[in-house]
């Protein structure tokens, strides 16, 4: 051990003795949850939102989606329908509608699917398309040209607000989580969306799951914002400092 | 780590701190480097190296690559040759060949084209082969099914002995990166290649690319595979301890 160590043993060495000789009064100051809070991961691959009116135009007018498997978060579903999207460089077949109709129409895409349409999508919460770019949709029945709406899907934490309040997370502020494993890594900027009738789950893309080494259903650990020197247990105070 | 481990790390680093903040006695336990390395970033798409023998096979007895185009590490080049990689579940067109040819076919694809062929590639250092997948490889003048030699690259930094021995790195150890922006994040396990006749550059896939926000050629920092709360500068003797 050099000299740098050796202080680092010592203050150690005292700080132990110091919180061993309080007892009691440790119990009162960390009302932290013992174990962190685990989520599920849920892998998206590229999809499409629609609009009842674009849903008229791709698919006939007052076509409904059939429902072929639901997704985690309740009410959601994959539809048995796909459509082409359609960029200045290039196309993609097959890419599912997910259910149910929304108010506007809105294309998730990956990095890589950007580049291969000549479309550059931002990454982007849910619903935040403004001065996002558009591109071409193309149905069975019909194609619409959409002025703007092409997104990467920013990464996201689903969560019921009573969750959220029991493990002291707010919607729209942000938590990393840790990867295990050979690509491991510390996802950060991962925004908590607590909204109602929500089931916990984090959200990522194809290609973040591959490189985070991460499989549907994976269980990871969400920690806070803070400096990794500063990483308390999860605690309402703390918590506060991260937004 | 539990609430007492996190407390003493936490002092420990405000003691370091007020430590190094302590003028000329600094440069007596810290000889540090003032700023942390720097690395450009260079992305792998998916790519083969060729032996000799499926060389002649793939483009017939005696034929030669053609150089494109140089990569960054000296030597090594892009080569207008490409080939289809054929698996039980589907195919890739148009991979290329990466050159000077080697003692032995090796193939680099992403996690996601290990789905697409049906291929389980391992994350694995360029030439850890043993018990790795065959596939097949068609070119234009014939083609061959190898045996093994698929895997998906494990993300690395090619450095110079001396560049390594300058900022304490060694051969075949393991550093993090920090990549910023809005898909910030602590990239794990990063081994160092310190070969002769390397140039400083950190080597990732496309998905891992898109998923940290990295683009060819952008600088990020490295960072020791230390526990966060012992993460101090770069020094010989802490990188010592992350092997």
């Amino acid at each position: 051990m050099n000299a740098t160590q050796q202080q680092i043993a010592w203050i150690t060495q005292q700080v132990m003795q110091e919180l061993a000789a309080q007892g009691s009064s440790r119990s009162e100051t960390l009302d932290a949850p013992s174990a962190p809070l685990q989520v599920q991961v849920g892998i998206s691959n590229r999809h499409i939102h629609l609009a009842r009116e674009d849903m008229d135009i791709l698919f006939g007018y007052g076509a409904t989606l059939t429902r072929m498997k639901a997704v985690k978060q309740p009410g959601q579903f994959a539809s048995e329908e796909c459509v082409t999207l359609r960029g200045p460089k290039g196309e993609i077949k097959n890419v599912r509608v997910l259910g149910p109709l929304r108010p506007t129409t809105q294309v998730e895409i990956s990095v890589a699917d950007s580049f291969v349409l000549g479309v550059k999508a931002p990454v982007r919460m849910s619903g935040d398309l403004q001065d996002s770019p558009g591109i071409e949709i193309v149905g069975p029945k019909g194609s619409v040209k959409k002025a703007s709406g092409t997104i990467v899907a920013w990464r996201h934490i689903h969560i019921s607000p009573e969750d959220a309040e029991r493990h002291a997370l707010r919607d729209g502020m942000e938590v990393s989580i840790q990867a295990q494993g050979q690509r491991a890594g510390i996802m950060q900027h991962v925004v908590v969306r607590a909204t109602q009738a929500s089931v916990l789950e984090l959200h990522v893309d194809v290609e973040e799951a591959n490189a985070y080494g991460l499989r549907n259903g994976d269980l990871v650990n969400i920690i806070t914002e803070q400096p990794p020197w500063l990483m308390f247990p999860l605690r309402r105070d703390c918590a506060r400092w991260s937004s």
